[in-house]
């Protein structure tokens, strides 16, 4: 596919890691659409990965940035705006991390150190991506940001731990800033609530590959892959959804509104 | 478990079909209460039932009434603050049925006349019952009104089939209802929305046993029991929730928060 | 914007009555963009409009049908297809009307044949749409179909009346046939709930204007447009989104996760 | 009104301040219906309110306790236990504060600082409550617990500023940590959504004034006291609510379901 949705338009992707990664596959579709973009990530998480072989694909600069300093965050968009050449029409938020999980840590038996730094990484670095560009003035009207969560802010799933409170707090931050950059700056924010990925992020939590398994037998369309988020983010990024603001967008294939399927309800009879 | 919750309080409870209805076990505790209220049901369901049983025990008097026509609605709620002595304080409805269900068509093959007929009696007998009160002015300030729903209303629930879009009618009637007879006559309405339970009219839908187990596996405290409905519902009818209205309550032991049980993920792995 | 987001792809367009009308800037928009489509409106609402300037434009033709008649909709589907020259990969429905509101009924005191006929005409006929196209097989896999709906399926607007009721049943019906759509045939159902749009529908309700102005300071980005609207739609047609199914989609400037704005606000201090 | 609803039930109560507190009202209709407890609250804050005046008249122990240390609560719990004779019944929390606010820092200018500070204190410190009662095995079967919450969890209300994402993860917590409550010890765990309350807290919010209005003239039933909100928490303590958890409980007079009211829209004809 591409149709040029987002020609002449330049942002700013967090968190691609490796080509499993939604952020990777959506700053691949990005660039297909016309969009330019920097990458950026935390040093650390760039060393696992190969962000330059996805920089040198999609003509991309990449500046590391820790997305809870708010000075990293600030270098980072300057440079953005002088490397793209102008305002920001789109950011990618696509950051998460439980300490607990890594470690080990039941919810029931969280080290509170570790729920806070999971917090700021996962939760707060969005509020600080929101409000330097909302103080820099960085961001073109009508431009729009998007951050990845998952439907654990909204239900529960055992083994996704703490991350779901932060996924909670991210969204709740969507919320709540998206009111003032929609009302000042005429931007959107949104999250998009996406199926269950095989993603390195993913494959850390304990139970994953069964909890895919029965997303995938509850909705009707199966689970949604990386590829169809990064085709649903163009589509948030593009001039099409320019009145979609302050939501929640659930990207699952149905999953969230089954109650129950056929095929899992056989299995109780 | 006694308390006088509802001592002084006069109702009209719709429903009660055989002792396994949750009507039946709403009318048992109320009365155990202290309220004091007259049983209605159509006539056709009154012959499947035992209701005079439930009267004998409760002091309750049985007037058959049609929810579907506004003549026997009327007549009912005259007698009904004739023969209680007073203006209403708590309705109950707990009226349902599909015709298609009954007859066997699938949600896809549908017949509009059973539609029509099932919407009808399931969703439009509350605004008919509302209406009449509201007109006839015979519920007294900070009265309750409670109907009782279903989470399909929210969620597919495949066998479920169009009670599920009679249900979200059902709830809209209470929000829109609610706000009117909130506004000019102090008066609650809401829905309950309550766990798959065994009763004559859950038996109907095929497929039944394997979503109540799949739900007792899911919910952390597992269904709820006619028996629980019935004390929330006196807790709704009490003075202790005055100030709840226009809202869709859950009572389910959690299921409807859940995205997935450990013990439902463990089957998948 | 023209990106030929819909190029190859063949609809059927219901509600399209003058140039105010969504449905009428979403034909003209899935026209630039590529689509090719017939439209559709009931006889009498045709006598209205001006459908054949519309039809001229984008090159459509027009084909009556009574949306609640199941006859009409089989031979509206079968022509479709003749015409387009295969099977279908995109529906819009955008069809509503109370009689209630049309015959000044205020919500507490409806007369219940006129009830029946709007959820008949505003809602049921959803229902038949899906359940023609399902059993004569006549929608392309990864197909998308749309209905329009408003937030007073889930918030009082008190003028708005049994339409309330009518667009909480329709948005069930995406639900639940949205789910058998999508296991057997991968193709995805989903409503858009539009801010208050001064539509010929939209004019005929009380207290419009106030309720539009309401809106407007209410929501940060104010409201959505028809045009908007339509290009909304239009991404929900595409390739894009194909993994989003069974929602309800808020369309509306961000008004429906506004507690209160500022400005609002500022009127009660 | 006095029912002898909580009988034999021991609990604890956080963060009653004065008689304008809803906990202050909360413990006087707990002791009213027969329930002992014990009555917790952060050294400073028990310096500003006259928490001795309570204990009196309700013939309970006051035990400060610094709800973000785990120490704290550890004692705290263990104390209660001693004083009440045994484990606990129910747990009342209704502890929330922001520095930024405190500080006027507007959402968008936030000190991060400040950030986490109001974050731990409001939000976490329930996680830690809910963390020691679990461990310490401390809870009765068909125990409740409850928070106190806001609709700024959901919705935009911009002074409320970053309570908002707190409340959100409060609420996350409520469901997360109550799911594994539910399933190893039969406890509930819910959060009630409360009115605007002109308590000592909420005075601290600009703008709050003209908020209280216009929810009053939004909701059908007005807004809900803090003594509404003590009958309610207390039916949510009590056995009849026994199958409720994971909730979200809105107690507001129906605000949260309305779109607009007559009486605001007329202001904006």
């Amino acid at each position: 596919m591409m149709y040029n949705l987002l020609k002449g338009k330049r942002g700013i992707i967090f968190g691609a890691l490796d080509e499993n990664s939604i952020a990777w596959k959506t700053a691949e579709r990005v660039h297909e659409e016309g969009g330019v973009f920097v990458l950026s990530n935390a040093p650390a998480a760039m060393r696992l990965g190969n962000i330059s072989d996805l920089a040198l694909k999609t003509g991309a600069q990449v500046i590391p940035a820790d997305a809870t300093s708010v000075t990293d965050l600030e270098k980072l968009i300057e440079q953005a705006m002088d490397i793209l050449g102008g305002k920001i029409d789109f950011v990618l938020h696509s950051i998460g991390m439980s300490v607990n999980v890594r470690k080990g840590n039941h919810y029931t038996n969280q080290n509170y150190d570790f729920t806070q730094k999971g917090w700021n990484v996962s939760a707060v670095s969005f509020h600080k991506v929101l409000q330097v560009l909302y103080k820099k003035d960085a961001m073109n009207e009508w431009g729009s940001i998007v951050a990845f969560s998952y439907m654990a802010a909204q239900r529960v799933f055992p083994d996704y731990n703490d991350m779901a409170d932060n996924k909670a707090f991210l969204e709740s931050v969507a919320r709540s800033f998206g009111y003032f950059f929609g009302r000042d700056k005429k931007v959107r924010v949104n999250t998009i609530s996406q199926s269950p990925t095989a993603t390195k992020a993913g494959q850390g939590v304990k139970g994953f590959n069964g909890f895919i398994a029965f997303a995938d037998k509850m909705a009707p369309l199966g689970n949604a892959s990386a590829l169809d988020c990064a085709n649903y983010t163009v589509s948030m990024f593009s001039d099409l959804t320019k009145m979609v603001t302050l939501q929640n967008l659930l990207h699952d294939g149905g999953f969230s509104n089954v109650g129950v399927s056929q095929e899992v309800m056989e299995m109780f009879e």
